[in-house]
This record gives structure tokens, C-alpha cells and sequence, in this order.
């Protein structure tokens, strides 16, 4: 058992928080960071001055141009870069991108990767995933995919509407879950820009922080050849777990910075402002809040290096990434619930970045499967093994 | 024991709950209701539909203008109002104005009630409330009040700084409390338009119901004219205790109606959505949520009736309210995040009103003293109390 | 609106208070009460206080010898009972009793209520309430009934094993609750000492506050003739029902008495013992602590209030009873949780009768329906309801 | 990074595992176990039984007869051990004698450890440790210290009362914390049959887990000479931390034990108790406590791990042994209370071990400082340490 990060993990994690602190913090207030995220320009700075450090897109394979990190470098990386909204966007590890690179290394053909990786991993380009549809299609529950995807000579024909298609507008390319006629799901690789794609709307959310906000996608005879089929026909739910389980653990990873910064900030303020007395900090109410924010912090942490140790050994880890993501969620919500208490007035205005720290964060126990989604999944799992044992 | 209300009252909440549903909710998509809440013409126009079917600031007294409501009546007349967003500006009853209108009522001359009352309570003007300030002033703790206010001839100079000053911009007269030379307080009155005052800017918020935002108020000899002041010189915290009871609990009674809303958005979806097999309210998980909203529903409700009953009762029932500002901001957001989270995706976009609703009651649990300032001053009188019976 | 009791019921409730306080627990030590409650020679001696100061079987009408009171009535006099674990024994309205006696005065025939309650309600004799089997019995979920009742002449033989059955050991008689060849069921009045009979042992129970404990019982064709079926035959679930719904409500009366004393003695203790420089009391998080405790009290006596009401109205009030029995068990073991807190080492010892209190406590969350079935039940009623509505 | 565990410790902890699956559990229901813990017998008898497979007080240094676990060490065995409420009698890792046992490895002289020390390690004798004292002394707040020891010649003459001192009753020898005259406090050794200790009666306690109970002790003029006392004079608050930091994490392991057990238990009674048509554990509410006392149970191991793994690289972790104490004893109680819940009639029955885990872990959130001081310690360093930060 040993919890020491390797020298150059320590590095590497230094070096990031510099680079966030010096470089990315900074530019938080640029006005080309809009609602619906960082602008193309302002992400192009951003992505510009992580390469110039040495930072860009640090999860990839040296092969396609990355650093080629580990799931406990990642852990230590992440949660640095998250420590400011624009710290993963200038890192290129912003879901969805950071999920579809990953993906796209373990099922995508060489040319396919040419084509669409090797320039998402220089910076170049943005993707999106597109999965989640309105009712009554496929939201908590996958199995009710009804975008369809129709074999028409060499090619495929897909229709269907998605949402929440986070960072749609603006993607060059897509991966699209699509249903077969027998009922299996297929994923399918597209330019963002052939006919047959309609980017409908973008959505008013609650967060702000993903590049390219949340779009709503209509397709109609969107047709896709044979070779752009991403992995094998009709393994659709099979990628998509490959993708879950460790895009799941990078969430909690980037959010556990945010929800750092959050304490950090009302811990300063808190130390600094008075009332009835004394510096807040020195009221046991608030001390209690401070306490119980570390004791979350570290706890998400803990669960997050566990579960990546686990996917560093090669195990899949999907029960140990649904119970970190329902504890990272949890646990740094509560986190800047109670920097929000803290802060009280400056908390719910933008007076502290700690408000918008508080709408991006809550729909991290949505995201990836609501919390009560894994909890069930959890519970089968626990009764299945618990029956296997007691027999 | 009773608790039915009057048949009269029964008419009245009728009335505003058709009103809202009607009248109200298909206005809450105008164009006119921005980040700072309705503009000055939504409002308006809102305004005149509660004055056309008789609903217009009920809780001013008759000789006012208004239909003279009892804190019972106001129970369950402003939990309907609160159902929209829209309708506390509506009925005229929205914070800050509401507990303005009641401190007038108590405390104003009669000079003074027919110069700003009086074109207030018929819908006309609005008012602002200036007690808090950037730190190190009056937060949390109303005793570090540092704005100032000297006597100069007939009249008095004040200068300072306020912030969070809701209805800040567009307000037509403001009460303002500023420190003496003796430490005491007093509140003061002025138009808005006065030389001295400065709208500094809007700030930037969480919430969005709130006619004209919140704002940052500048005073640089302002001069008010020794007949303006509020009620005796060196009473203003006495005013403020005589305003924030009631106030409290008004905030308590529309909230409540926006929680009841969220909850009846989210029961509506998971009753039609389906997921696994069955619509999501037949998962256990998700029913349980479903109760526990109504027990938080009903919770508050019976909290706010009781205090209400006290305050009829000629009870100053600053304990209770206390109390029920802690019960009902707490289990009214828990309601709040709940439906978010039933809703999943649409929680958390402006698909759903929901997400408005969670952004605009966070603040709740901070205003009106926060729920740890609260709890502390419970203790205390319980401490107090439980030494003198025991004595 | 009206939250004041009657003067004739303020005046029971102070007596009630004022015999607990100086009769009933000065004999809260006495030898006599066991693991398995007050001995019977105990319980004539608490009885007969009760009845010398004519506080006897207060809820039994004033025909069968009680004083016939309303629930509202119940609600102010049951709470101070409570106030001691031997008080509800003294006032013969301790589960399962009391809601025996309302049961048998709603549905028993003349010549059943001469034989058993009348007796019964004079404190001279005990019964049970035989309904909750061993696995894989009637639970949580009473359709599982399987203990059976088969004609045999004029008579019904019953046979099967009950258990949890409190109060059965020393009870002089029994209602059973048994299974019809068609599906239905029946209850089944006996006295304790007929052939068939067996009190198997004594269950070693976390609570000793029920008269008698909770025994195991064995039917063995048990014969009881027909005359001694309770009610109509094929109505158990139904009279289950009548029983249960205000059986729940004094539950939830009789346990905020236990939790206001746990709540004074901790209020005392900590406004006495000093820590870190000042009393335990005047420390923040102590002091929360106290408020929330005060919260929960007024919480779970408002819900209870509520649905007094609704039942003195003449209705059901099944669903607010289901609430109010969540709102409560929870509510009130929140209140007992947090003394043993206060106390600390007090607190998990006998030193302070808080500890008693607390485990005398924590089964009334499995009591009656366990939390989790009665919020399943209320979910299901909410959809219900909202589909009516929203047709 | 890395969780896993050496061969030997997997060795260990499964040859423990099964040392208590097979030789202990057999005994828990043995008739010399009473409320005050194992009989002396029954303890001899327990011992012999470790000390036969070779885990006899594993985490004595192998100079002084045991194995020289490291902390990380302890944490797979004491899990183990813990299983079964008697496995840390078994192993003579039992508190207090387990804390005792590490503070005289620390501290203690050469002739002190063969006399008290080494027939200890070989679980021929006990010891107690006696610092809390009834009000107003010692409690929460160590500072308080009112028992005094005076020199006399050689020798110091100690005066006070201790109260619940685990183990007092039949324990060997005494580690007992008085005030000097010049205000430090001091450790003195002493057997337990010497004239001026008397055992005035043992507490009746909520848990029954501790050989020995919890005693009163008086000491009156309890003579001691200058050479047994423990370290130096004037540095008992000192050693009171050497001894606490690691002292809290072996409870938290023990008990973490006892919270799986119980775990254990309900899981498999929810997955074979049918209600309402299928077994319990197919109903989401089930599930989800399951799934809950997983992440709690998880979260508990991780800090430990962690905080071990700090004391093995020979730091102080105060801090962290205050955070992890709050965290495992939270959480493992919320999985204990859960499966009481889950239980039902048999979580509140000896019907279950699990009413006794119950009884026996609530104390924990109050043994070795409250939750409520740990909270409030680790926010004072929280703040300190950002203000050495910021500054």
C-alpha cells in the first residue's frame, strides 16, 4: 500500500497548477467566455499556451501526440486543471472530448484516427458524442435508443433526434449511437458538416463551463459509409461502457478541483470577514463546514485514486467507477453548497467565482448516470456476489 | 385546534391560484422578464391585471388601498402567488416592497404614508430596503453598520456604501439605515432621484425574480430633511425586527409556492417518462423522492401557518419565525434539488422551469439572515429560556 | 386557523404533566420495571395513580369508563404521558392496548365489549394484537399472511406462529389476525389462557418500555368459537386499517414526549458542563444542535396537530397518517440522536435515562410500517392523485 | 500509487478472516459473554485460541512477543478481527489494552515493559487507561484534569475519581493521567490491587463489547512511586496524543469490522425476505441502502489506509487520524443503522447480531473526542494552515 505519487507524476501535477494559477485564471473574466462556454477563439489561446508548456492533451498516446498518462497521472493532472473552469478546455481533457479521445484509441481503425484523432489531439479540432435523446428516447436508460441506422448499399442512413449533445455546436466531428434493425446498437463517425445534420438549438443550461454548451441534433438521411463505422457493427453498448467507466472517473476528477477552488476561496474569505466578533472562521458553525468540505474533498480523492490504481491494473472497474461517481458528485456538490453558505451574499452573486462554481457543478449528479441509476446497478451487483458467496 | 381556513379566504387563495394559472404563467416566457427580473413594463402590465380582478397588494390595510390580510390569509394567498415567479410582482407583494408596505404601515407618518405609501400600495412605484453593506459593514451581523448619518442644520448628511440592495434600479423612494454619532441606528427616507444617491452598478445573481436585480448603492452626502426619518431617531433596529418578522416569513409563503410548482413539474414528468421498463415513477427511488417532497411541502406549510397564527394573535413571534426561516428555506430547496434531479437533463436546461427555480432559491437559505445565524439565536433563547424553568 | 386547545384540554394536559413529574418518574427506577417492562405489580401501582387523579384509559369512551377524548385531545395528553417511559403504562395507553381499545370500541359487539374491554379500560387486564409473522410470514407487506383460520362447526381453528407480538407475555387476551380458506382475512378475539396457546419465549428486544415485551406465539388448532370473531368475517385487512391509522398517530404522541425529555435533559446538561472555557451550550455547534432539536419537536408535533384534526373531522387521514408517522419516527430520533450526542459519555451510559430513551426509540422508525413502506405507499397515492388531476 | 497489499499481510488478514469465521463467531452466543463483555474465563479461553494459530496481540513488537504489524498491517488484520465482537479480545487488540499496549512500547522503561508490558503482550493480563472524569473534570476537554498527584519523598500520592474506565474491572494494571502542582500533567503506572484504588461500581453502558465494562474508580491517596512513572513528569498531554492518534484508527478498523458483519447480515436477509412480490432487495429503497453502506464502508477503508499509511512513513498524522476517527465513525455507523433498518423486526431483536453492533457502535461517535471537537481541531488547522498559504 502506498499513496506516494511517483516524482514524475509530482512534476507533472506542479507544473499544471502553475500553468492554471499564472496562465488560465486570468483570462476566467475574458469576455470571450460566453454562457455557452469559451469562444473558438478564446480556446484556441488557451489550447495555444498549454502546448507551449507541455500540457496538451496529456491523456493521449505519445503515439497520437500526448502524454500518454496513466489513470493515476490523470488523477493528479485533472483535478489541477480543473481548479479553473477553463483549465480543462486549454488542456484539450473537456468532456466530451477527453472521453472520445479515449475511445477513439482503443476502437478506431488507423485511417480513422488520421482522419479525426491526430488533429483533436493537436488542438485542432473539437468533437461531440451524441447519445442522449428526448423522450421517449434514450436518456437514464440506454436500452431506449431510437435513433435508427439503416443499411443502404455501402452506406448507413441515421434519423433520429439527440440532445444534450454537449459541445455540438462547433464540433468538427461526431460519434453517434444509432440503433440497428436487429436491435443492437452501432457507433458511427461523421463530419460535423455533411448534409443531414442539423444543429437545431443550443440549449439553456445551468452550466457554463463546456465548450460549445448543449445542442440539440437532428438527423435526417444522415448518410454514413461502411468505413465510418467506429469498431464493430452492432457493439454499440460495449464502446459505450469502454467510454463510460473512465470518463466517468475524469468528471469527478476536474470537478474535485472545482470544488477545491470553491473551498479555497470561502476558506480565505471566511478567515478574513467578521460578524459577531470574530473572524467568521472562528464560529463553530462555519468551522464545522470547513471541516466536513476537507473531509469530502479528500474523500472523492481518495475514491477517485482507487478506482484509477484499479483501471491502471487493467480491470474494468465499472462497479468501482459508478460508486466513485456517485461519491464525487455527492460529495463535492456538498462542498460548494457550503461555500455558497459560507460566502452568503457574494455566494449566489458573481461577486465570487463560487456561484458559477455552484450552477456548473449540480448537474455532475445527473451527468453519466444520475446517482440513483448507479445505485441501483450498484445494488444488484452487490446481492448478485452476495449469492455467489453464500452458496 | 382548527385548522381550516375561513370560507373567505378560501375565496381569496381560489381566486389567486386561477389568476396565476390563467393570467401569469403564460406571461413567464415574455421578453420582457430579464436577468433583473420583469422590466418596469412587464411589471407594470402584471400589475394591472392583479389591480383589474382585485388582487393588487392585498396585504395592505383598506385605509391603504389594500384588502387588509391577516398573516393567516397571507399564508395562503402568497403561497399561490409564489407558484410563478411572476406573480409576487404581480400582486404587488414581492420582497423587497411587501415588507416595506408593512414597516410604512407601522411606522410612517401619515405625511409620509400619502407621499410614498400610498402610490406604492396602488402599484405604482417601488421601493428599495438599504441595511446591507460590502464587508467590513453590516453582513450577517447587523451591528457593524458603517454607513453613517450626521445631523447637519435641519437635516441629515449619510454617507456610505450599500450592496445587495434589492429593487436598487428603478426604485422610486429607499429606506436607508445609517449609524448616529451614538452608535444607535435610525432609518432614513428618500426619494431615489435625490443628489447623493448613486446606483454604483447591477450585480450579477443566482436569482432572476426579483424586480431590479440587486444593486450597489452609493451615498455621498446624501441630505435628508429631519422629517423623512423613519419613525424615532436611534430606533432603526428596532424597525428592523418590526419589518424582518413578518418579512421573513412572507419569503417562506411565496417560496413555498414555487417549491409546490417544481414538484408538480417533476411529478407530472416521472409519472410519463419511462425508463427500465416502467415510467420513472414507479421506481422506488424516484416515489421516495416524491414523498419526501410532500413531507417538505408540508412541513413548511404547517410552520409558516403556526407562525402566522402567532402573529394574528398580536405576538411578536420572532422565535417562530426564526424557526420557520430555517424550516422552509431548507425544506423548500430540498424539494427544489430533488425535482432537478428527477428531471435529469431537463432539470438542469431551461427545458424545464425547474432550473429557474433552483437558481432563484438558493439564495434563501442566505437571506433574511442566514439558516446558521438563525440556529444560533434559537440556541441562545432556548438556553435562556430552559435556565429560567429550571431555576 | 387556529392552533389554541380548549381550556378543558389545556387543563388535562397540565394535570397530565404535573402527575408525571411528581408520580411517575420518581418511579422511573423502581426495581420492578424489567428488560421487559414495568411487572405487573408495577403496573397496577402506575395504574392506580392514573386512575386516583382520574387520568385512567383517558381516550375509551365515557361509556366503557374513559373520558372519551378527541384526538386533538390525544395529541396534548399522550405527549406529556410519554414525557416518561411508564407513563403511557399508567394511563393504560400504551401500544398495543390502546389501539386495541379503539379498535374493539369501533367494531366489538355489545357482549365482546362487557367481556373485554370493559375490564380492559378499568386497567384491570392487558391484551395483544397478533398480526406480524416470522418469515416467511406477514411482515412489512401483511398480504403475507400465513397463519390460517379453518370452520370447523361453530367454531374457526387456527394454527400458525406469530411474533414481535408485544405485550403478549402476561396479557389476559388477543386479537388474532388470521388467514381464510378464500384469500380473506379475519380477526379472532380469545383469551390468552385457552388450550392452543403457546407463549413460545420472549423476544430480547432493544426497547423495555412495552408492558410485557414481545413474545413468540404458537397457535395450535387453536378453537375459537364464532361468536368471538371480531367484526365480519373477511375484513381483517379492513379493520387492520381502522386500527392502524390512529394507532400510528399515538405512536408518533407518546414518543414526543420521549424525545422532549431526552431534549430538556440534554438542554440542561449542556447549559451546565463546561468545555474548552465556556459551557457546552454556548458552543455553536452544541447550540445547532439545540435548535435542531427544536425544529424536529415542533415539526413532528405540527404533523401530528394535522392529522388529530383531520381525524376528529371524520376522515380517514390514512395518507397524513403515513406522513406524519415518517415525519415523526424520523424527526424524533433525529431529537434523541443528537442528546446522546450532547451527552457524550452520559449519553451511551445509564448515568443519564437518555440512553434508555434511545433505544427505546430507534424501533419505532420499523414499527407500524418501516419508513420506507410508508413513503412507497404516500408515492403511490401522489401519482394517483396527480393523474386525476392533470386528466 | 498503490492499493494493493503485500503476500504476508493477505496472508495474515485471511488466515484471520477464518480464524474468526471458525473458532469465534462459534462463541458469540456463549453464556459467559454478559454486558460487561466476555467473562475473564471466556477471555483466557478466546486468547488461548489466538495465541494456538499465531495471532496473539499481532501489533506488539516481535521483541516484546507479538508479529510487529505496521499500521497498514493492522488495518487488513484489525478489520478481520473485528468481524466478531469478540475478535479483538481474541487477539488482545482490544481497547484500551491495544492503545496501552503501543504507548509503553513508546514510552515506557526497560523494567516497566517486563513487568506490565511483556505478560500483557502474552494475554495473560489486562490494563486500563484512566483520564476522563466526571463533571467538572476531564471530559471532551482534557484540560480540565482534577485528579492531582502530589510528591511525597519518593513517591506521589494521587487523589481523584475517573469515570467510565474501560476494562477497570479485573484489569492488572492502570495507566493513570493526573495534574501536577505546576498544572502539566503526568502518567503514572500502577498495579490495580494496590490500597487507594477502589472500583466503586461499573457503568451500566449501551455497549457490551469491552472486557471489563466501563468502571468508576477512585483513587484516594493511591501512593506511587517515583519510578512507575510512565515517561517523564509534566508530559502526559504528550503522551495522551502518542497513544490517541494511533489509538482512533484501530477503532476505526475494529469497528469497520463489526460494520461489514452487520453489512453481511442484511444482505443476505433482503435477498431472501419476499415483500410485495419479490425479495426486499429487488425494492430500489433496499437497494439504495445497500449500495450506501457500500460507499460507506469503502470510504471508512480508505482513510484508514491512508491515514496508516502516513503513520508507517513515521508521521505524527494527527490531522488525519482526527479526520478519518469523524469519517469512520459517522459512516460506519450510518451502515449499522441502515441495516437495523433493513432488518426490520430483527434489527431491533436479538433475533439478529445486528441489534447488538448497533447498541455497541453508537458510542463510537463519541469514544476518543466527539466528532464535534474533532471537527472543530480540524478547522482551526484548516485555517491556520491557508493563512500560512495566503500570506
Amino acid at each position: 500500500m502506498d499513496f506516494s505519487l511517483s516524482p514524475e507524476i509530482i512534476a507533472l501535477r506542479d507544473k499544471t497548477r502553475e500553468f492554471i494559477a499564472e496562465q488560465i485564471i486570468p483570462l476566467e473574466n475574458d469576455a470571450r467566455a460566453s454562457h455557452h462556454g469559451p469562444s473558438e477563439e478564446l480556446r484556441r489561446e488557451l489550447v495555444g499556451r498549454a502546448k507551449a508548456v507541455g500540457l496538451l492533451t496529456p491523456h493521449a498516446s505519445k503515439d497520437m501526440g500526448g502524454l500518454g498518462l496513466s489513470h493515476i497521472a490523470k488523477a493528479a493532472v485533472f483535478e489541477e486543471a480543473g481548479y479553473s473552469w477553463l483549465g480543462p478546455t486549454a488542456l484539450n481533457i473537456h468532456a466530451p472530448d477527453e472521453g472520445n479521445i479515449h475511445l477513439m484509441e482503443e476502437v478506431a481503425t488507423h485511417e480513422q484516427k488520421e482522419r479525426w484523432l491526430r488533429p483533436q489531439v493537436a488542438g485542432q479540432t473539437r468533437s461531440c458524442f451524441a447519445m442522449t435523446e428526448p423522450s421517449p428516447g434514450a436518456g437514464a436508460d440506454p436500452s431506449m435508443l431510437m435513433t435508427t441506422a439503416v443499411r443502404d448499399g455501402n452506406d448507413y442512413l441515421i434519423n433520429g433526434v439527440k440532445w444534450f449533445i454537449t459541445g455540438a455546436d462547433g464540433a468538427d466531428y461526431i460519434i453517434i449511437m444509432a440503433r440497428m434493425e436487429d436491435g443492437s446498437a452501432t457507433m458511427f463517425l461523421s463530419d460535423m458538416d455533411r448534409p443531414g445534420i442539423t444543429l437545431e438549438r443550443n440549449m439553456d443550461a445551468l452550466d457554463a463551463c463546456f465548450t460549445g454548451g448543449h445542442g440539440v441534433l437532428r438527423f435526417e438521411n444522415l448518410r454514413v459509409p461502411a468505413s465510418d463505422v467506429l469498431g464493430e457493427i452492432g457493439k454499440g453498448f460495449r464502446y459505450a461502457q469502454v467510454r463510460l467507466a473512465p470518463a466517468r472517473l475524469t468528471h469527478c476528477m476536474r470537478w474535485l478541483g472545482q470544488a477545491r477552488r470553491a473551498h479555497d476561496i470561502a476558506l480565505n474569505y471566511v478567515s478574513r470577514r467578521q460578524a459577531f466578533g470574530k473572524p467568521l472562521a472562528e464560529h463553530e458553525g462555519v468551522g464545522f463546514m470547513l471541516a466536513d468540505n476537507d473531509i469530502d474533498l479528500q474523500t472523492a480523492r481518495l475514491h477517485i485514486w482507487h478506482t484509477a490504481w484499479l483501471l491502471d491494473k487493467g480491470e474494468k472497474g465499472n462497479y468501482e467507477s459508478s460508486r466513485a461517481k456517485v461519491v464525487c458528485s455527492e460529495a463535492e456538490w456538498r462542498v460548494v453548497d457550503r461555500c455558497v453558505q459560507m460566502l452568503g451574499g457574494q455566494g449566489v452573486t458573481g461577486e465570487s467565482p463560487v456561484m458559477r462554481i455552484f450552477t456548473d457543478m449540480r448537474a455532475f449528479r445527473v451527468y453519466d448516470g444520475p446517482s440513483e441509476v448507479h445505485r441501483w446497478s450498484m445494488a444488484r451487483k452487490l446481492v448478485h456476489a452476495a449469492g455467489k458467496t453464500s452458496n
